[in-house]
């Protein structure tokens, strides 16, 4: 079937007016080759540091990949059916989860998840035909027999990919043994470092947050017992976690409120917390005070602090209860900055040092609040657009809500923020499509020099966000 | 005068750009001819069972549609002068308010209401003319010459305008009479169903809640004194409408709350309501579990819910004392979805055969709340823009904001919601027009396949709502 | 270097697309050279009475403009060194701050602040060339030089840049000596109007709030010392505006609530207030009562209400505290209007004479609830993009959001609100560039006639303006 034929079009994503596009093709031009750093994403270390050949290509695209998974599961499709929860499939289940999707494909139609994997089917795997149910065996069959190959193992792939840095996400009391590996591996040549992620740490209410206390204690080698103590762990641990290459920690909570208590009240709402007997008023104030510690905990040690807040997580608790966290039941909500970062901002946000990376998917903020306080605060930078809104009109929307109040200087540039290693190429790809596209369009109506545009498509992709997260080579 | 001259484009509301306007051609070309499938709207039934002739072009276009008035109350003119709030008009009168909407009509330059007026003209009433002072009389006595004919009675316009269902929004309580009469006239084939509307039922702290409860009772046969009788009523009644073709319910709170109470307090909260006596806060908690009550009932019963929330109704009292509601003065507030719809989701979310569909002026909330609800629970939509924001680049906003996380698969289908019956294929009309603007857009820039695009037009008209609202040949 | 030739497009801002961009050239045509009418900004007037010859390029187009001194604050530039917060520069200090601002000229690409500097540098000062560190000095010593000139004095300009009338902001307490100069100055034939600015009197938390009355009460020679007072001194100082040519007043405060109190109870109020001992939940409802009072005296006495709430002023108190206000650290929170000013449109909503021009920076406030307002309410309009959205992207927004539900009639015309005097031409320019652009967009999708939006584009620069301020030649 001819029709079956498909590849990336080369000049996808970029304007269709024949005049705008060619500018936009000399931009993304500048950009394309340009390595990757990725300062922000959720892949395991543990791969790359095995080096193990994927399993399958349902393993590889659907399981995993939550942004995958939650659009078959509103169609009517099983979790459990694509893998979700369970361990590995055998290669029939595994081959039925790849004709599930298959099956679904036309829905995907319009989505980036389908322009990624698109992107990857055919520079990854070669692949020149679209997935249809006449065509998933085929595909699945071809995507298979190269996962076998030594040139799709993890570290090839990382290398093929021109990754210049990837961050994951690590909990404040591992060791890190997975990162230290690949930094001692002399034959292993990527940048692989972690990311502070203290969120179950820092809220009170939690019924474990003794537990994590202990644990963090004891990663630290400090007695947690008292908040004097958890300051001090937790400060130790973020040094443990920059002196192995971390330059960055990320929080996620409901709201973004800073407010500092004394020392005194603090100390008394820790040791109720500690005790298992604090109520859910004074759990929120700790929790804020733990916050805006974290903060100047940062203007100290000068990890970049990432926040993105507001999401209502396992918003269908049988679901939860079933699958566990992370296969698409988290819903955002509303979410404001300005008032609860005044406390944070007045503390540390002229420091020297300090740097607060904003993200959110509460769209009217991006103008409202990101871009006025990235606009004056030389500490905040306006995040890219994060999970549901990483997609080509959001981001353009973002590039047009920001850009006309803080240029693109004060934007933190591309995030993944993905766990789905194989998009890593695909969705930067996106971005610098996307950035082209935006900045051909303010060079077309006059609104941008073509030398202006021209500069930053050099500096956007890799340089960037060298600078923006104190990354080797980034040093200002 | 030759300036006067004036006929719809058959361009209009496609693309400028040449090589997308053909695509979008193309794509508008699958979809213009498709029958009108309406599940939801406020047609008078009555107008089709007596199928009466329109009284004169300022009944038909002007007082009984307040998108039209309010824009000429906002400019100075006196609701009372286009007939709202009295009886039917006498000729000098009614073409008196027709001079005035001439007087006026530059003013609805880039506004819908002129698209969708001009579009009936010429479609509905063969006028070539745009209207001004000069040419008012004019066409005021051309549509009312056509309005005496016999096929510009509502049956035959019913069938011109291809509507294969229509949907009615109708009280708990109605007999449905004039469903009937028309599902069992034999010289009427179209398909009208009613809609079940409970809203003012399920308020406990309006005055007359007990004479609600009474009616509703008295509607069912069933004795409303207490919870458990409250609820059985309400149940019969939904199956009722049911039975009369009925296959949604619509709800318009002033938020979203879906928090159960156990039955016990249920009880008791609606015994105070029942007597009179209940306090403000207590009223909300049961407005909530009623709602949730809703809900529930539809998962067994099929209908699919709709909700509209977040209204300030009557927003100037003066104004509602001397016209009454619907006249222009519905102001929409801010809404958010996730929290509220928690309990309603937990409980029936996953349910099979329960449906819901959100809807929201509220715009920021398509990408935050609404696509990623609509993308991980099998029963919710994503509704049209609603009201204010029923119109062409807002429509193209929220096809932007949501088809990058849920494509069209997960969202409701075009709802018109008017009142305005001749209004109905020109609002379609439009729909289609945007629908195929986005897609030709997606396809020039190399984001979806002219194939996947070309299927969703065929579906998306008339076979999509089919589908959602579970209409006849919607089968799934 | 002829990389550094630069003159503005004639084309700038209008869209890409030929066929669309003749269009907006043919609609812009009729709206370029119209005279400018400023209803409300932020000059010091001053400044037109000394005539005083501007002294240098820094204090013209650096240190006032908070839109350029916040991004140079970003970047990590020192307020101080740009002359914030300082008397006048010494000549090398304010080439200094000019080199700065060469130096980060790079970070301005696609902001409004760029392409308003260039506007100016080229058609008030005849530069052709771009700002860079190696043109800095030139364009400096080439501005200085033309500052000596006579036609470059603050009376010259005004007529150069054909500004019909300007509004200024003004204390209640002003005596407006520097308007009666003006105004009586056979020399000076241009409209300078105050604009009656009470938001610190109407603030009954602020700990200076008895002194503030007693000034009112001063300047109108009314004892402030009760309520009754207050109010008879309020209403005379806004007599003495509007004898002084003011056309409106404008208010800020953090929210919009505009409930009564009861006469009493807002004496009573108003007593604790004067005497220092109001607490923090009365302050509220008092300033709302006295908002509420505005509202009414205007309704009496024709002063157009301008809103402008929901701002976080001096976000960062260190920066308030060592350079004062409007320096860049104000930013915009979250806004709804529908419930706080139901009281308010209650009240004079309908009120012959009364008019109230909305704004915001929470852009999903335009189609939900600003839009829908002024297209019920006679008195309301929908007022322009402002601050950090008067920008292009922006500008769009806002008339694709509201023009949609309120076409072009219910808006207030453009807004400069600016204190950087020679912007004003660059500023008014830009609005109508983009208002060609959108209208030329609707007439090239078939959405509106030329002839209406030529008639538009004939109106909305001037008289538009005229009209909904009440303005000279404004008269309906």
């Amino acid at each position: 079937m001819s029709n079956d034929a498909f590849v990336p079009h080369p000049d996808r994503l970029l304007p269709r007016d024949p005049a705008v596009r060619d500018i936009a093709r000399e931009l993304y031009g500048r950009m394309a080759s340009q390595p990757i750093v990725s300062p922000h994403g959720h892949v395991d270390p543990a791969m790359l540091v095995e080096d193990t050949p994927f399993r399958d290509p349902t393993s590889l695209f659907i399981t995993p990949d939550h942004y995958v998974t939650r659009l078959l599961h509103a169609r009517g499709v099983s979790l459990a059916d694509l893998g979700v929860g369970r361990g590995p499939l055998e290669e029939a289940d595994a081959r039925r989860a790849w004709r599930l999707l298959a099956e679904h494909w036309h829905a995907y139609a319009g989505t980036p998840s389908r322009l990624w994997m698109e992107h990857e089917f055919h520079d990854v795997f070669g692949i020149e035909k679209v997935l249809t149910p006449g065509t998933a065996d085929e595909l699945y069959d071809h995507i298979a027999a190269r996962l076998a190959r030594p040139e799709f193992r993890p570290r090839a792939l990382f290398d093929q990919f021109r990754i210049e840095v990837l961050a994951t996400t690590d909990d404040p009391a591992d060791d890190l043994a997975a990162h230290r590996a690949l930094a001692d591996d002399p034959d292993f040549a990527g940048l692989v470092v972690p990311t502070f992620r203290p969120d179950k740490y820092l809220e009170p209410a939690r019924e474990d947050f003794a537990q994590l206390a202990d644990a963090l204690g004891e990663a630290a080698g400090v007695d947690t017992g008292d908040y004097a103590g958890f300051t001090a762990a937790m400060r130790a641990r973020r040094l443990y976690f920059r002196d192995h290459g971390a330059v960055s920690s990320d929080h996620s909570h409901a709201d973004v409120g800073t407010a500092r208590l004394d020392e005194a009240d603090a100390a008394r709402l820790f040791a109720r917390a500690r005790g298992g007997s604090i109520d859910p008023a004074d759990a929120l104030a700790l929790r804020r005070h733990l916050l805006a510690d974290q903060a100047r905990m940062a203007a100290d040690d000068g990890l970049v602090m990432t926040l993105h807040p507001a999401v209502h997580r396992n918003h269908h608790r049988g679901t939860f209860e079933r699958y566990g966290a992370d296969v698409g039941a988290d819903i955002p909500t509303a979410v404001t900055f300005v008032d609860g970062l005044a406390p944070l901002l007045n503390d540390v946000g002229l420091a020297e040092g300090f740097r607060l990376v904003l993200f959110t998917i509460d769209e009217t903020v991006f103008s409202r609040e990101i871009a006025p306080l990235a606009g004056f605060y030389p500490s905040v930078y306006a995040g890219a657009p994060w999970w549901f809104i990483d997609a080509p009109d959001a981001i353009l929307r973002y590039r047009r809500a920001v850009s006309e109040t803080i240029g693109y200087t004060r934007t933190s540039g591309f995030i993944d923020d993905t766990r789905a290693f194989c998009s890593i190429p695909a969705r930067h790809d996106m971005s610098r499509r996307l950035d082209a596209h935006h900045l051909a369009s303010l060079v077309a109506e006059h609104r941008m020099r073509i030398e202006d545009a021209a500069a930053l498509a050099e500096t956007l992709p890799s340089q960037h966000p060298r600078e923006v997260f104190t990354l080797p080579g980034g040093a200002r």
